[in-house]
């Protein structure tokens, strides 16, 4: 508290705070809002919001009661300078949550509808007729079923799609067919067209769009990466593209961001890179939310969507 | 009636007679089945099911009973070589269907979600992030409310978008906003993101698409022809694009198809051309509909989806 008045700490390279402050006043009255560029009081701070940690740490927010991640995922946060242990909440959002469902729409039915292949095609002048398969032919995966990965994966079978499923914990999800486990993972597998990836990133998941697991397809597959960058093996992809187990990808998220300049996947022919942009929080839903939890913590009360950290998501 | 047989005669430059004469066959039991090339009794046809009239016309067809369009639209038939009169269907079929549903929907993702932009952004090794908006911030205009206009009006509004549609007659068909004459064409033009047009071909829909029509748009549209090609003034469209008044275009239907290498549509920045795949029937689904139409001639009863020759759809 600072005279009196709740204290919120922002951080995001990738948001506009006066429209997160705006937000926020709205739903919860006057409050003080400090960012880094003015934060004289750091010691009086009650709760964090923070898409990444500030450059300089949390050391000094020695008041500080809860980590509120402004992402569904906290892979990015690096929690490590906090003063004492304090309960993190991530994310959860309707908006959020549409504009991830509305991304994969529009990866999936470009390809479904080979739209990256006329694209090419109106460049070369070519006019080259192939008839257009139906929804209920294709089999999508979709890894991880989520708050994220489970309203995709009814979306698309709402589409008309065949759908199949990953999570840690065995799930029943009609008519998602629902898998789990290493067994789970390479079964599904075999028997995708497309596979989307929605997974938070964890020592468990990193990596897990590797060469073994395009080894189990058993056709050409497109790939869309809306997890982390970091859930893929970019040479892996490559190798998988030039061999035809990979027939196309789509890129929301890569292990550095911007993509670098020098990265094999910029212009290759097979690859879409969309710049992070597949989910986004517009600042009046996500208030609504946070303003729950900020509540729930002046009160003491446990946070909605609390991270577990033995399992990191 | 050939050797007391049910006498069929196939045309189409498009589709695989065999798998017609099967999916056919199927419904109907044993029939005859001819093309062009080995129709030696064209006396005896009952029934022609035309995608194009054959080059050589149809004069010699002296007992036909009906004509049963392989298209939706009848326009690419030409039927002024006809013996004498008799009614003619076009074809309705779900499978056709679909398909136009899900090419727009490809089709309207795409640029919801500014995949065209991350297209040629890829290329440029551009990482210029853009916040999505939402569908419900989005309205959509969709010419020509019949079978397919409003299978797809409906199915984009089911996915959130704002809808408004045009047609002949008024039509109530909520939550879609319908117009209809001249003044209600203008009226959706002035309220619309995304335009997009499945009207059959008439003398009162050709060139529909033009100038004027563009200069009612009140801001940057984005244009999906699904019609057929003479109702776009290419002109026109390509001021438009240049003039801004048209943000980008995606085509599956030119004027002449293929279109001709020429064309200054082809590798256009602004323009996707698809070779004529938006709407595709298959034989199997489609000879359902077909069979009941020629039992309904053979048994002297008025056919389903008959074409008012006197509006011409
Ligand atoms: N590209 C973007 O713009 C963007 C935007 C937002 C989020 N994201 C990404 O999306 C991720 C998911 O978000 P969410 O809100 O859906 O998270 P969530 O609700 O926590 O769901 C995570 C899902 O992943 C499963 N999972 C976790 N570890 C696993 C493992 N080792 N093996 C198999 N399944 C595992 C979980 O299984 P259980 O159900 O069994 O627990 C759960 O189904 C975020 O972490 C973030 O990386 C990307
Ligand atoms: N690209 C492709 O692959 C593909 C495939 C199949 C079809 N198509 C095209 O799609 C067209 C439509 O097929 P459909 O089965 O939906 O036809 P339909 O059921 O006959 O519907 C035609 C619609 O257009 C409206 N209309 C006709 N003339 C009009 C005018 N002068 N002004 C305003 N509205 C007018 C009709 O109005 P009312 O409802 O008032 O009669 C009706 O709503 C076909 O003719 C064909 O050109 C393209």
């Amino acid at each position: 508290m600072l005279n009196g008045k709740l204290h919120l700490f922002f951080h995001s390279e990738l948001d506009n705070p006066a429209r997160w402050q705006a937000a926020l006043t709205e739903q919860l009255g006057e409050l003080q809002f400090s960012t880094v560029d003015h934060c004289t009081r750091p010691d009086t701070v009650d709760i964090a919001l923070l898409w990444t940690a500030p450059a300089n740490g949390l050391a000094d927010f020695s008041a500080l009661k809860a980590v509120l991640s402004l992402g569904a995922g906290i892979n990015q946060l690096d929690l490590s300078s906090l003063p004492h242990p304090v309960p993190i909440a991530r994310l959860v959002d309707h908006s959020l949550t549409q504009t991830m469902v509305e991304y994969a729409r529009a990866a999936v039915f470009r390809y479904h509808r080979a739209l990256h292949r006329f694209e090419q095609h109106s460049r070369q002048r070519l006019w080259q007729f192939e008839a257009p398969l139906l929804a209920q032919q294709r089999c999508i995966g979709v890894l991880g079923l989520g708050e994220l990965g489970s309203a995709i994966a009814q979306a698309l079978a709402k589409d008309g799609f065949n759908l199949q499923g990953f999570s840690r914990n065995p799930k029943i999800l009609p008519p998602i067919t629902c898998h789990s486990g290493e067994q789970g993972l390479y079964r599904l597998a075999g028997e995708v067209d497309m596979l989307i990836n929605v997974l938070p990133l964890t020592a468990e998941t990193e990596g897990i769009l590797n060469r073994s697991l395009f080894n189990a397809f058993n056709k050409a597959v497109f790939l869309i990466n809306m997890g982390r960058g970091a859930h893929l093996i970019e040479e892996d992809l490559l190798d998988a593209l030039d061999s035809g187990q990979i027939e196309a990808a789509t890129l929301d998220v890569t292990p550095i961001e911007p993509l670098p300049d020098e990265s094999l996947l910029w212009n290759h022919p097979k690859v879409l890179i969309t710049p992070h942009v597949a989910g986004l929080s517009s600042p009046q839903q996500a208030a609504v939310n946070l303003a729950e939890n900020i509540r729930r913590t002046m009160a003491g009360k446990p946070l909605l969507n609390q991270v577990d950290l033995t399992r990191s998501y």
